[in-house]
């Protein structure tokens, strides 16, 4: 058996994945699934992802791997995109964690009210201001490091790119974090890089679908 | 040196890093950090964490580790908490990860919100309709299961142990979650378990303090 990715072609987190499998070189099929359509409501999403959300890896062994993070970090072990130093494989971790409430809850959450009409103003101003937050840690970071941890681009890099160089779209400037802003163009310089994040379909627009994001 | 932990005590990402300590038998010295009384919004603690949370472990070659799940991955290596097994390991890492956006953000925001005074009607109701569906998940992985990878306790179940154990402080009812119920008397009954979560303390309620909580 190959690895099979169970994908949304509009999440960043999905593309995290991409881009790794991408840059490995790994074949891979693609299983689309169409979240506002329903797909993940269903009992046989459930017994994939209980969490009912993309993207999640089909193991060889016929597992089921969620949860974007810990995808990138299985795949990556072995190879340049994970360090063997202890230290700096659990910063990598770190940033892993860190990437998920801190950038992907308030950014993406952002970004995704913001594309498909699902705006609130307290949960906007709550999550602006998150979203600010998190990119003054990372351009605290990038300040004085290249990539996020020892000195290379690593898994901890590509989870954070998922959703910090699509900002803008949260209505977030990146020529306000100039660090940031140089180290997503680093990132995009990497051998092999490449962007197939899509935009959101008709059906994730508020009101046109169901799913577990209303 | 030895390891050094920047704590506070109120906090159950916290908790679970001195519940592992603890069961490792691994001494460490104790950084009690003022939150609310602003100790996190100094120049120096930015240098230790620029997302400005606790906990954070200082290594011994005196470098900082933020972000309890990382901390719990690295200090579990080479010991029981922590499987050998690569697809074992990509599991406890999926819930390590799970847990910040799933478990810690909803059951222990609405805690936090409910014990300090910052209830908003909008924040509280959609924090709670994700804390129920986030226990949800746990029952249905642990109808099937007794721990949350490879049958025996690890860092996965320390994680979700954390905010999962104080629910009923964020107004939901186990008695509604069996499964969940039965495996936190299992993890409450692990060798070397103790519980030194403390209540939040005056200054940390609604107006008293000042910290990046508000």
């Amino acid at each position: 058996m190959s690895l099979r990715l169970f994908d949304y072609p509009a999440s960043a987190n999905c593309y995290k994945v991409r881009l790794l499998l991408a840059q490995l070189g790994r074949p891979y099929e693609r299983i689309l699934i169409d979240i506002f359509g329903g797909e993940t409501l269903s009992d046989e999403y459930a017994a994939v992802n209980p969490a009912r959300e993309t993207p999640v890896l089909e193991l060889d062994d016929g597992s089921y791997l969620p949860e974007s993070g810990a995808i990138l970090a299985y795949l990556a072990e072995g190879t340049a995109f994970m360090p063997t130093d202890p230290v700096e494989r659990a910063q990598v971790l770190r940033w892993l964690l860190f990437e998920q409430t801190g950038v992907m809850t308030p950014i993406g959450g952002l970004r995704f009210r913001l594309l498909t009409g699902r705006l609130s103003a307290e949960a906007s101003e709550r999550r602006r201001s998150l979203a600010l937050a998190a990119l003054e840690v990372l351009q605290r970071h990038l300040d004085r490091h290249d990539f996020f941890v020892g000195h290379h681009y690593t898994v901890a890099d590509i989870a954070i790119y998922g959703y910090a160089h699509v900002a803008g779209e949260a209505g977030v400037d990146l020529a306000d974090f100039p660090a940031v802003q140089a180290w997503c163009a680093r990132v995009a310089g990497q051998d092999g890089h490449m962007n197939d994040l899509e935009p959101y379909p008709a059906n994730a627009m508020a009101g046109a679908g169901r799913s577990i994001y209303g």
